[in-house]
Parts: C-alpha cells; structure tokens; sequence
C-alpha cells in the first residue's frame, strides 16, 4: 500500500493532493484526489467520498467542483477516485460510454473486463484501506456522493453496504441502468444477459429488493439533456415512494449536466452531509 | 459588433455564457466569458474585468476561479478575456512566454506582432464597448483585477485610466516587466529595445512617474516558484511606500502560483471589489 504523491497545492487553508498507488483489484496504477483541510494535528475528520461520471477522472470534480470552501468549513475530508482502470494494457472500446472511464462501479465478470473492471471492489474494499492508513480520517463518519454514473455508484455502493455511510447524496444520478441505455448496454458487456445479477447494481431495484437508506439528497437539472432517456429521476422519487423512504428529490429549473450545475449545489450537499456526520 | 454565443450555462442561479466576436483591433475572432448574476430584468451591475496570466484562455479562470458564488452573492457580473490573439494567421512563438497566451496586455509596435497583438486597446477600448452592448452592465462601476501576467495588465491598465476604476486588485501579478526575464523578453519583442516605451507597461514605473491608484488589494503566495525572479512583489510594495499610495499587499503561506491559490482569496477580493462598488 505505497502511495506516491503525483502533487500536493496549499488551498482554502488544506491541501489539495493528487496521489496513485498500485491496486491490486484493478492490476493498474491507480489516481485518486484528497483534500485534507487545516486541522489540529493528530484529530481525525469525517471523510466524503465522491464518484465522477462517465469520461471523467479525479480531476474534472477537483478542478471545477468547488468543494473546497465547504469542506474547510465544517472539517471534512473529501476524496475523488478515478471512473475506471486505465494504461495501455487495459482492454477498451472506442465509446465514451464503455470502457476506460466508464467503469460503471461494478465488478466485470465478462471478458476481457472481468480482469481490470473491479471499480465495485477498488471503492467499497481496497481504497478506503488505503484512504484510512494514510489520511486523518475518521471512517466512522464517512458520506457518500457522486454525479451521473457516479451518482449511480454512491446510491448502489451505499444500499449494498447498510451502516457504513452515514449520508448519501447524489447529483443527476443514474438511477436505474436497467432501464437506460447507458446501463444496458454497460451491464451486459460487464455483467452478461442475465438481468438478474444487474440488480445489484441498480439503485431501484435494490430498494424494491429490500435496501434502504435512512435518508437521501439528490439534485436534478431540468434542463438536463440526458434526463428523459439515460437517468430517469422519476423512478428513484416512484421506488422511494413506495418503500415509505426518506429522500428529497429536488428538481432544479433550468440546470443542466455539467460542473456548472454540480458547483451549484456543492456547498449545500457538504452542509448536508456535515450536519449528519455531527457526533 | 456581433456576438456570437459559444454555450450558456446555469449557475449559481446566474448565466455562464461563452461568446467570440471579429476584433478590429486584433484582426481576429477573440473569445470571453462572462457570469451575469440572477437580477430584476431591466437593472445594471457592476462589473468586474478578470484578465488571465501566461498561456491561459478565458477557459481558467471560467472553469477553476470560484468566482460565481460570490458574483452571484454581491450581484457582480464577472469577465474573462483571452490573453492574446489567436488562430493560424497570427504569428506566434514556440515559447511558452511569448507570442500565443502571451500577449501581456500591449500595442505591439514591433514586426510581426503589431498587426494582431493589440491587447492594451482591446481591454482598454474595443472589448469594453462591446460588453456595454451586450449585457446589463453599470459601467460606472466597474472594477479589475487579474493574475499574474493579467495581474500586471489589470494594475497597468488601470494606473493608465485614472477613474475609470472603483476598485483594482490583483494576484500574484507581475509588478515590473522592467525588471523581470518575462519582461523583457516580451516587451523587448513587442515594443522594442527603448526601455522608455515599457515604462507605460510597467506599474512600479508608472507609479514612480505619478500614477495613483486610490486603494490596491494584492495577494501573493509566499512558495510561489515565480516569487523571487519574475514577480518581485517587494517592488510594488516600496513602489507604493515611496508614492505614500495605500496598499493592501498580503503575503500568503504555503500558497503558490496555481488556481488552487486563486480560488481560495477569489471571494475575498470579490467581497473587497464589492464593497467600493456599492453607489
């Protein structure tokens, strides 16, 4: 678990650092962000996970996420994995949608994916391993969000794992792939035919199977082009409803896609999260 | 005057636009952005120019400045020029420092840039008439402020226009081409070997020929590696003690010359900005 310091910038009073390691879920080099902010030595600070969507890395939220402020503000540690294994020995498609950058936060089982697509695995098991040896993190107090497919990996991540998160969050999430494009086309390539094994990985289905969250925060633009076709808000705001679960669901007028839109809202997640990672 | 409009997108309650339009002075399509705060239809704001420092576009700033939540707090709308001319037809320089991102805010006398590289009558004159038209802009009340190389045209610019500003700020900008390698590098190629000429581009000169500024707001990180050899920030600090001309010039630890510097005192100097700009 050696970790090298890719680069390390002083800002709102913290560090914004960029670090890679080798994973041994993916058998690649791994990037990751962390911003750790002004703290007393030797205390330990709550910790929000973030995961990007398609075509991203860790750098497109820590360049235009506008976390920072927030997060010196109330303590809170964030960090921002990468959307996929990458290198040249990692197998690929040609689509943005497929592939590098669009891991999809499943383990593959299918080939030639199932080696190097472990981004279910990497986020849920080995990098917070790595988060809690060389961060001041108290992983007692951990938050979860994300945007788009990523999105979709913190409500998934958070359903499967009952206790562990203390608030999720997500913007523009894709909130059902068994009933997208993207998710389609993503689950039978990772996972094969069988929608049954997708369930999992869908963020309804999981709370028709069962799962729930003590609360929930999701942001959606209306203007949002991939709204109608890919993230479909209406069936999370319909699951919710149905299983009797806590969520606000804000439609937002005018908003779009993009980090313009996730910038927005930024500081009102992290003021969410912190209130809920209160002692 | 035609505008042309590259992308709008919602943000912090406000519209962050991207426009390009055919400069006379630069004989070139040039490209900006500019941040309009939420408003009553029909009332004028501020407006506060941003100019940017050594091969960046209006992109930088616009993307990783974190301007608009204080923007869209004071009701200040923001603006981001390119730094130079651009396209095949203009000559440029393999350096990074000169030529393409590197237009220091001049009159270029010298062949071949005098026919594009016209910056100083750009911001100065063309961009500033352009902007009137097009957006709701009080232009009574503006104010300027930039980094680096654009910390250097926003002070220059605006000891050159007394009144025209209510309030000039800048970070870690670049306080006497004069007496830095990336000084007289550019104005040696721009304007000539007669160092007299550069002394109108030169804000410590400008201030030791009599210009005067009513307030100055500048920060200037302390590990910043550009510090010692071409900021020289001592300069305008006994420029300024020498002229008896009030100054707020702030030395900031740990910072270094990256937006993860800027983006931490942006509001504070959106806030300062603000707060002259009041009627």
């Amino acid at each position: 678990m050696t970790l090298e310091t890719v680069s390390e910038n002083r800002s709102h009073g913290g560090t914004q650092g960029v670090y890679t390691h080798q994973s041994a879920e993916t058998g690649t080099e791994m990037t990751f962000s962390v911003f750790v902010p002004e703290h007393v030595p030797g205390t330990k600070m709550p910790v929000l996970w973030y995961l990007s969507g398609l075509t991203c890395t860790h750098a497109n939220v820590t360049e235009k996420g506008e976390f920072r402020a927030a997060c010196a503000e109330h303590g809170i540690i964030f960090v921002a994995p990468d959307t996929s294994p990458r290198g040249d020995d990692v197998p690929d498609d040609e689509a943005y949608d497929f592939g590098k950058g669009a891991g999809f936060y499943v383990d593959a089982t299918e080939a030639p994916w199932a080696d190097n697509f472990r981004m279910r695995s990497y986020i849920e098991t080995e990098l917070p391993e790595v988060v809690a040896k060389h961060f001041p993190v108290d992983m007692a107090r951990q938050g979860i969000t994300g945007h788009s497919m990523g999105g979709h990996g913190a409500l998934t991540i958070s359903l499967r794992n009952p206790g562990r998160f203390v608030s999720t969050s997500a913007f523009s999430p894709i909130v059902s792939p068994l009933s997208c494009p993207w998710g389609e086309k993503a689950l039978t390539g990772y996972i094969g035919a069988d929608r049954d094994k997708w369930r999992e990985y869908d963020a309804c289905a999981l709370i028709e199977d069962g799962a729930r969250l003590t609360d929930l925060l999701v942001d959606q633009g209306k203007a949002d082009t991939f709204l109608q076709e890919q993230l479909k808000t209406n069936l999370l705001d319909q699951a919710c409803r149905n299983a009797d679960m806590r969520a606000a669901i804000r439609m937002q007028e005018g908003y779009d896609h993009s980090y313009y839109f996730i910038s927005t809202f930024m500081a009102e997640h992290i003021a969410w999260h912190a209130e809920r990672m209160k002692r």
